[in-house]
């Protein structure tokens, strides 16, 4: 028998990885020779470099950039094994996380530490890049990332526009001859799930920018901005971003890649399962076990365990769900493929030691569902007429 | 297929009838055509009577009797459907719970309500009972209860001792010409899950008399009583009850049964499971679910799910258990039939929240247990070549 393992990462608790290695150890307590396939997920936010890294044998680089306030920080990419393609997540150079609660403010924050991270991967030959764009702390449309890859944004005085969302109303002139030449070779592939567009009521600003730091004053004005920085844009390129889907990603920084370099945007859990060959390894299992921190009617939108058993239920393999915690809703995942759900929660417990436990809850509870899953099987191997008529 | 639904009720929060209703509802949710058996069951603790009552349509009967104080109480016991057996839980005459925490005091409470609902069960044509000792708030060695039923205890001036473990110093002479001769041909089961003798350091007043209300003094006290008590009592019936195994039951009740009655005392799992005709009911069963409110290695001796599942073992039936939480050493579990465990709880949560939601997180733990039990065979249908050689 053979299942595959592809949970999400149970976020603030436990990676992917770990995940599967606790849902593998419970199955295995079961039936020593189950074969079991890992395959660590994420969506295209936390967790996608460390989930592609891991399923191709690659590797992760480090390189110093600037964090959201133009601060020295250690970031973190991915080289996947078997392609060098790059992966990055815009969190770790420019990500919310990276600042304390006070310093939040989307009118100073910039996403230059992004384009430092492309800039040192393509120094290292990388030419193909998976972008995840989740957790940004930047309302500043990728200027700032423009700025890293040596597009010059200048205000009306021939300067250089200074970081973050509230400068760029100053955007006079954009100049593209001193763009690193290897970012036109370079083909990206962005991982979003939101549609947004970069301006409007439905916009980067309106709709993200309040958890980056934003009053309603900074809303007003950061859309205000971006309308213009779309303006001087369309008029540089041809290209309007103003309402492109998925321009109002990551502060904008979505409409950047749309405008200016060869990207294409996907579905994260689309990107990490092509890229981490799920379907392959799915071939002949009879179960997939996935998994995340919460699950409820929402999954089904794209995240983690919908997109796994979406694929799985297409190559007629059911899927269990193995999570924290199960909200409201979960009926509707059946239509998706998640036959059942269960949470590693095994008593009334507060979330904090459901947190710190959760490995060994993960693989307990993975333990016993694989106990009743081979159950019938054990009995039918013993009595093998009794379950004809009763087979659902 | 056909599933016998056999839990314990979950202490505190859902009895064992509404716990097998629940859980029923998940599975019918699942496959709507599978054949369900409801065996509410209990330990011979709280719930025995309504298990009882429950599984062989009887009735429940209501008193108004002496509670552990001498006051007034509304006390209900059963009288069972298929013989006209008579159930009674000490409690619900003289439990601990009867009790405010400052009127616990052993010295003064008595087991006489247990006897008058014995009288009462008597007159509606009760002459086999089965008793559960579960709960009380005495420790007069069963001396009310004898009192009631008409046996007179005397003082030295040929009085008749005041109520409590407190005055059975004073026992001077039995006078057994006065008791129901109803008493004689009656038959009693006693379920009784503890093996303490009357007295000494395992006796009634050591171990339970402290939570009973009993101070250190009162203990010594109440020990001695009870052996003083033990002697009048060998000096009349030539028994020796001081070091049976459960005399020291019930605060010493079940020393006044195996002394004066035709009684014997069984483990009270076993006792359930013979009246509810459990072994009857798992004929052509092909899965148990049992379940209680807490589950731990504890549970193997004697405890519902442990009596049931080994039945169902015995039979070649594995059993799940679905309980409110899951414990320390569950693996042990397996080796009694009890091959998975699953918390209702699903997801963080404190245990006001488990219990009060009890009803709902049964029914959907159950419903998730039963799909995943059935996917192997639904896929078995599809594939019928593909478990072959994995059937473990």
């Amino acid at each position: 028998m053979k299942i595959v393992i592809a949970p999400d990462s149970f976020k603030g608790s436990i990676s992917a990885r770990k995940a599967a290695l606790a849902i593998q150890e419970g199955i295995l307590r079961v039936g020593p020779d189950i074969e079991t396939v890992i395959v660590p997920m994420a969506d295209g936010g936390e967790g996608t470099v460390e989930s592609l890294v891991d399923a191709t044998n690659g590797h992760l680089q480090e390189a110093v950039v600037k964090d959201p306030l133009g601060r020295d920080v250690n970031a973190v990419y991915g080289i996947l094994g078997h392609d060098n393609t790059c992966v990055i997540e815009i969190a770790s150079a420019s990500g919310l996380p990276l600042l304390k609660k006070e310093e939040r403010n989307p009118m100073l924050t910039t996403s230059y530490g992004t384009g430092q991270l492309i800039l040192h991967a393509l120094d290292k030959g990388c030419r193909k890049f998976v972008i995840g764009l989740g957790g940004s702390g930047t309302n500043d449309g990728g200027a700032g990332m423009l700025q890293a890859l040596g597009i010059r944004l200048l205000d009306s005085a021939g300067d250089d526009l200074s970081f973050g969302g509230g400068n760029l109303n100053l955007l006079a002139d954009i100049e593209l001859n001193g763009m690193d030449p290897r970012v036109r070779e370079a083909e990206f592939i962005i991982a979003c799930d939101v549609d947004n567009p970069l301006i409007g009521l439905n916009g980067a600003s309106a709709v993200y920018g309040p958890q980056k730091g934003a009053t309603p004053e900074m809303v007003e004005l950061l859309d205000s901005n971006l309308a213009h920085y779309a303006n001087r844009i369309e008029m540089k390129t041809n290209i309007s971003i103003h309402h492109n889907l998925g321009a109002g990603s990551a502060g904008g920084l979505g409409g950047a890649f749309q405008a200016f370099f060869n990207a294409r945007m996907e579905r994260g859990i689309d990107i990490i399962m092509k890229q981490t060959g799920l379907k392959q390894k799915l071939d002949g299992a009879s179960l997939v076990i996935t998994g995340e921190g919460q699950i409820d009617f929402q999954t089904a939108r794209g995240k983690t365990p919908a997109g796994v058993a979406q694929l799985a239920k297409s190559l007629g393999i059911p899927t269990f769900a193995i999570v924290g915690g199960i909200g409201s809703g979960i009926d509707q995942l059946r239509t998706i493929g998640i036959e059942a759900v269960f949470s590693i929660v095994n008593k009334p417990m507060d979330i904090e030691e459901a947190m710190k436990n959760s490995y060994d809850l993960l693989s307990s509870t993975a333990e016993q569902v694989m106990r009743v899953y081979i159950s019938s099987l054990t009995q039918l191997s013993q009595k093998p007429d009794f379950f004809r008529d009763c087979i659902l």
